[in-house]
């Protein structure tokens, strides 16, 4: 493999990928109000975490730069659910949040109903996207079973069901760590997963355990930047259950067992895997 | 064909396709107050006219009663799409409707977020159920991608933005003909469409214009309803725009037309789409 950081593959891939996300939303979508609320939300400045995971496993099972393309079909699909979550996770009687990322949040540009539906339409047409890639069949039905499996409702919004309904009563360990694990774990883990098989890997142990490690981290880290920023004291997070320190060393731990996880792993190169662990050294 | 009327058809095949859709998605869904949500709505008296027509179109084209299980899944796909639009559709900040046949709309029952996400599930489990289903990789993605154009933001997501955006606006009967038909007709369409396909036959011309003809036919004939109950005066519907007769003429019109396009029609046996169309004339 040519390229050895993840930060510099994204440097390569990301201008092209967020332009191909833009135009195809863009030509597909035909009722104004809807585009303009589901672009408003895509084109909000997210570091695009998932897809480029997804793209980077790709690479890193062989798949050359310029041959990455045939996947933006499915590496956007996954960027429309996880934005979608986004939307409909900001809203009024969920997080109540009227930010993101600086910006007024969806319901508050274009208001609740229509955020709504912009979710709707973005998690919709990612099953469409799929559906009309070039891949083969076989390939789509997985990703289609595996997306549906783990961001519906045996998956990310039965975590986030847990968040908005369990917010005034303490979890256990057991259970924050369930919740996390379908609220963020389950869309990163298929990200990571489909990006192997998609690249004609069967479906590794070692590389789910990568994802499930990294996936629980984002969410540890999240908590400890937010509650740096003195934010989200009444939340259902690991900092608030069992304080600063000891969540930073579950991170390191985390980020540890997903190094050796992908250190046993030998059907992949290995470089961009390992340097994406850096992200929650930062 | 050895049942000829449409309402036969249901008698003899609801009560287990309704048992089917229950004790599937009770075995599905650990997360509880997600599972009751879901349940819910799905259990809450619909006359399931989309996934019996679905089924009736795949008995039409010489799919034996008691091989019709195999289809369960991807009918049962399409009840989940059209139960979540109804969840959505009644949240305050869209038709916001306390009530859905009789019952709490899911929304009072469970409150807003919950309802929210009941739909989300619902969504994107329809899209898991096709995925599992038994039928061949080809006709599941074929499922997958019409489901997802006629339901996502390039029909009914579409469809239910215009409604919402422009209640305040008088539409033309052009557009208004457009909103009913991404609202309604589209979900519709890929219940027929789909149910001739999964039994082994293309789509055919007169089959499509049958499905948008009764789709359409299905929003005028609920907005006479209403119409008769003094509700929606605000609304864009026909008789608001043209009046109660020139709808009922348009109604007329728009099941004789449907009634001549499956005439023409020589793949299927006619007996139950022709007998569906008892329905308009209640």
């Amino acid at each position: 493999m040519e390229i050895k950081k993840f930060s510099d593959f994204c440097d390569q891939v990301l201008p092209d990928f967020n332009k191909f996300l833009d135009d195809k939303l863009k030509s597909e979508i035909k009722q104004a109000t809807l585009r303009d609320a589901m672009l408003y939300s895509l084109d909000a400045g997210g570091k695009r975490v998932r897809p480029m995971l997804f793209l980077a496993v790709a690479y890193s099972s062989g798949i050359k730069l310029d041959k990455l393309s045939q996947f933006y079909d499915i590496a956007g699909a996954i960027e429309l659910v996880h934005t979608y979550s986004l939307i409909h996770d900001d809203l009024p009687e969920m997080d109540n949040s009227d930010y993101r990322r600086g910006k007024l949040a969806n319901h508050k540009q274009f208001g609740v109903g229509p955020a709504v539906l912009a979710g709707d339409g973005l998690l919709t047409q990612a099953f469409y996207w799929i559906a009309k890639s070039d891949l083969s069949t076989d390939k789509r039905m997985a990703v289609v079973r595996i997306l549906a499996h783990n961001a519906g409702p045996m998956g990310m919004v039965a975590g986030q069901m847990t968040d908005i309904t369990m917010e005034n009563k303490i979890l256990t360990e057991d259970e924050l760590t369930t919740l996390h694990k379908e609220k963020t774990a389950d869309l990163i883990t298929a990200a990571v997963t489909t990006g192997a098989f998609c690249a004609g890997h069967e479906l590794s142990k070692n590389l789910v355990q990568y994802a499930n490690d990294i996936g629980l981290a984002f969410q540890l880290k999240d908590d400890l930047n937010d509650a740096d920023d003195g934010e989200d004291s009444n939340k259902n997070t690991f900092p608030n259950l069992i304080g600063k320190e000891a969540t930073e060393a579950k991170l390191k731990d985390l980020v540890k067992d997903a190094l050796n996880a992908v250190l046993k792993e030998n059907e992949f190169d290995k470089n961009l895997l390992v340097s994406f662990l850096d992200y929650f050294k930062e």
